[in-house]
């Protein structure tokens, strides 16, 4: 091994359904992208495709050194001994799958929260350089984020740090989120929440084409629609982004980040999502510097978190 | 001065009504207490009472070597440059606290938030000892708050980390706050938050006595009403605990602190707050362990600044 500990590592990002390994160099250039869908969250199987994708990630760092191996993973994982505690997604209770990723690969491993990974790739090589403080939001089916304060990566007691979507925003009047809580972030803000604003509106637009179908259209739809200036999606729109202002300004509030990267389909953070959105998080953004901030796009889309866990074990070599 | 910088320094605390300095060595041991009423928030008015303080605070040192003056002040501070670039206590723009002070005692004088100082303070001398992973909270006319993680106490991109008072928890249903917003963290649980929860239960209790006097009475003796079972207090005792809880299940839920230290008058951490209070909290901690933190009674009480402040700066000498 080199005195840097290897110019490459594999960088694993590992989803509900689907697992992707490439290798990545210290600059954060991913190779090619092996995929695998996953049909079983029997963590054996997992583990089986995952080393298959990582394997053939290693081949293709042929004679280059390789550090190690950075698996970003669902649930709270202890990114010091690699055991995810608990994922909801697979249904996983302790499963050391550090250690049995090891064991096939014969190489150092090394996992952590795949909202985390994302959020070190985005800090290090995507829209969050530059700045010494910064969160990364993803919206999705939920709301995933990562926190970087004075340049760190910050994981927590017990590496929860960063899972923003559950903290209440309404806790009086929300929607029930996944989680059981009323009103939570992600139950008003994530994509479903969008989904959420639409049938809650739904009674004042009795003839809508959008109550029927809201599932099967999506939030991509919906915010065309919204564009394109139909009412009922303009109004959940309106809503949502309430919402998502709400969440946002308590974050800056609390954290004080000087760049808030946004991923996740529905979430370009585009002109007709900033526009409204942004002079709401300043009023209520009543503590910190109401400019003392900006909301951008995340730029590495599906790549974040496979460049992410890579990072991570090239900066522990 | 010493290799080490000098064993003692100067902590300041400053609210709107009162300033405080003493000698603090590196043990966070503090000295006699120099202290004097303010009545006049003109700068130069606060700037000559503190420095009286100060004189008086390093006469005490004799001819032992101070590194410098640390001073926790109210506001958005710059702690690189000691400019108080707004404090609403003092009706304060852009003060160059710092500097004043400087020019005065001819000593290095550095200036950080009061609530931060006091955190530090706690931190390296009081509640959170040990830890790692630390969140500090003063639950007094509002909430101030600091935060420390992975062993560093943490400022922000406009160092206004640690501003949790003013997160909204019910932006549907709550309390409008000072700042504004509706359902702030400290509009619902706060010392005000409690008087304000006896009003908002009056309407249940119309010969209750609490409702006329609640300003004059306190939160102290509302609390004890509520253990004596008055049940107008009860009820409103009730409703702070829950929104005590959600907004401290909130931070957990972001920042994953291994213990949380309560300060200020309302809000010792004994068996009459805490039994109605952490079953609350753990059952809205739905992503971090549920029994994964710990919250405790601040130790140092009103020294907590003033020891914070000078351990800022024995920490940089």
């Amino acid at each position: 091994m080199s005195q840097d500990g290897g110019a490459y590592a594999v960088g694993v990002d590992l989803g509900g359904s689907h697992v992707m390994a490439a290798l990545v160099d210290r600059q954060g250039k991913i190779g090619d992208r092996h995929e695998l869908d996953l049909e079983d969250h029997d963590p054996s199987k997992v583990v089986s495709g995952l080393v298959g994708c990582v394997k053939s990630a290693l081949a293709d760092a042929k004679s280059r050194e390789v550090a190690g191996i950075g698996i970003g993973s669902p649930g709270r994982v202890d990114a010091q001994t690699g055991m995810v505690h608990y994922s909801p997604n697979f249904e996983w209770h302790d499963v050391p799958l550090g250690e049995l990723v090891q064991k096939e690969v014969g190489r150092p491993v090394h996992v952590l929260n795949d909202a985390r990974a994302a959020t070190l790739g985005e800090y290090t090589f995507g829209a969050g350089r530059g700045t010494r403080d910064f969160l990364m939001l993803t919206l999705g089916t939920g709301i995933g984020g990562g926190i970087v304060l004075d340049g760190r990566l910050v994981f927590g007691h017990g590496w929860t740090t960063g899972e923003v979507g559950h903290h209440q925003i309404r806790a009086g009047d929300g929607f029930v989120c996944s989680c059981g809580k009323v009103g939570c972030f992600e139950a008003q803000a994530s994509g479903t929440g969008l989904l959420r604003h639409v049938l809650a509106a739904a009674p004042s637009f009795p003839r809508s084409q959008l109550t029927r179908r809201v599932r099967k259209v999506g939030t991509k739809l919906i915010r065309k629609a919204a564009e394109e200036g139909d009412q009922h999606a303009r109004l959940a729109w309106d809503r949502w982004i309430d919402d998502l202002a709400i969440g946002l300004a308590n974050l800056i509030t609390v954290l004080n980040p000087e760049r808030i990267a946004l991923g996740g389909g529905v979430s370009s953070a585009d002109d007709f999502m900033l526009k409204p959105l942004l002079p709401k998080v300043r009023a209520l953004t009543t503590m910190a510097d109401p400019m003392g901030f900006e909301i951008v796009t995340a730029q590495l889309e599906n790549d974040a978190g496979a460049i992410g866990a890579a990072t991570h074990v090239l900066q522990l070599a």
